[in-house]
């Protein structure tokens, strides 16, 4: 009898332990199921992150302050594309390296694209004569449905230049987007704030001064677009034999037919959140005296 | 007897699950403990990061990236001086903001400190003429000096602006600094990259080309200061009476007597961790044109 009263206390101490320890000692993974169902409905939605770029001499900067950014936002998918004949080690190198850096690191694909010779941008031409990132951006557009079975189709599509300013607000406010949203961009278009112009919460124009003839005189920066959409319309892309400063247009027009169905982000368009930044091209007058150039034997990745 | 031994049994089992049930609740603390014990030595030095700032279009989009690169560093403290008579609102919220966004925001210290009158740059000036960012980092380190009694003095001074671009790495390798460490800049002087000569993990010279005759031709950002050095001189500041290129030559003379002391960092000054990334204006051509300003009625931070 009083064999049986231990064996029993015996089992109940045990299995209180056990279920005790269990639980102290998957305290952390509970929590990060925990932060997982904490997650809003809108940071469930994944914002694909459209970024061409090309080899120049700030372009290892431009990309290191961009990863800062996308590293502090949650649940982006970061679609990299280089106007290249190959990937190179330099951006592969920053995307293994970043992508690794930090618990919350984004998801990334990287792709390249070269544009074709006869439309590169010469070194003697002004930097907005002929398309440039139409190639890299279609490219994307592609990868994003080819690959719609197997990524999170709950997102939103958004062209973010690798040498643009963004706030981390920008994300939050994208991520709403259900057919295609728009917000302010500064410092473009020769304006302060190239804007939406909103009235009773529905657009009613654009404050674009240079060519305002345009249906949807916005920039690249300046709207985001439901993935769902660009997965529906599957021949969507951008052109190479639009006009200088229409390729919005010629994207916008087939995803929407008025501004009826444009969303304003950003309270209304009254916030800035993102700036058309551009960094100066390096002066090297020192560089070109030398027989040996001053990067000689730094160690690359 | 059957009494006693329930109660004993009762104690033994009440001890087990309030003892795990304790270890349960506080697993989130004592994980946080953990991750402080886990902190690396160096991991405990704080990096005083010091910016000079002062209001112009792109300030807001400056300051965005530049707080994004801190937000991902641990341990770091940014001491942000205005160029102004009086705080910005500007400045105020968006400290106030970013540092609050992220788990592991940095602190931070605003402080302001107008350039005297005869001194402002002008805009017809072009922007070398005059000293810039002078009283603005002397203001900083006047502040550590007044507060070492309050700060952890284990700690690395960086003078960072506010428009350079900036690898995690950096971070990494600076704070190890027992004197003054330097390593190369990309994209200064009229070089692809500016850096110390290393041979045998001593540095021996300089590769600048530009003002080579100064005794330490490095940028501003090319080199760090163990706090405790700035303490002890306590005298040491830059001056508004150098010439042109002379501030990092005039502050390091007053803290090393020799190439023999200065620590070469970056993988024997081999790697760029830093890039003086410089913005351009706007171009607001159109803006010119208009009666109304692009940003009326905007909502300011």
């Amino acid at each position: 009898m009083r064999a049986k009263r231990f064996l029993l206390w015996g089992i109940v101490l045990c299995t209180f332990t056990i279920i005790n320890l269990y639980l102290y000692l998957n305290a952390n993974q509970n929590k990060e199921i925990t932060r997982n169902f904490s997650l809003t409905q809108e940071e469930k939605i994944t914002i694909y992150f459209i970024t061409p770029t090309y080899w120049r001499h700030v372009q290892k900067a431009e990309l290191i302050r961009i990863s800062h950014t996308l590293l502090l936002v949650h649940n982006v998918h970061w679609i990299l594309v280089e106007d290249a004949p190959n990937k190179t080690k330099l951006v592969t190198n920053l995307l293994r390296e970043t992508s690794l850096r930090q618990n919350y690191g984004f998801k990334y694909t990287h792709l390249n694209e070269p544009t074709p010779m006869h439309f590169k941008t010469k070194d003697t031409d002004p930097n907005w004569l002929k398309p440039r990132g139409v190639w890299q951006r279609n490219k994307a557009l592609e990868w994003l449905r080819e690959h719609s079975n197997s990524i999170n189709t709950n997102g939103v599509v958004y062209f973010g230049d690798d040498d643009n300013t963004y706030d981390l607000k920008l994300f939050d406010e994208i991520r709403s987007t259900t057919k295609v949203s728009v917000f302010p961009v500064a410092l473009v278009g020769g304006l302060l704030v190239e804007k939406p112009i909103v009235v009773s919460e529905k657009v009613t124009g654009f404050n674009s001064v240079w060519q305002p003839n345009r249906k949807y005189p916005v920039d690249m920066a300046g709207f985001a677009i439901n993935l769902n959409l660009i997965l529906e319309k599957k021949n969507v892309l951008f052109s190479e034999n639009v006009a200088r400063g229409y390729q919005e247009t010629h994207l916008l027009k087939q995803l929407v037919d008025s501004y009826d169905q444009l969303e304003p982000k950003a309270t209304s368009c009254r916030k800035i959140l993102v700036w058309h930044t551009r960094t100066q091209l390096p002066k090297l007058r020192q560089e070109k005296k030398l027989k040996i150039p001053s990067n000689f034997n730094m160690l690359d990745d």
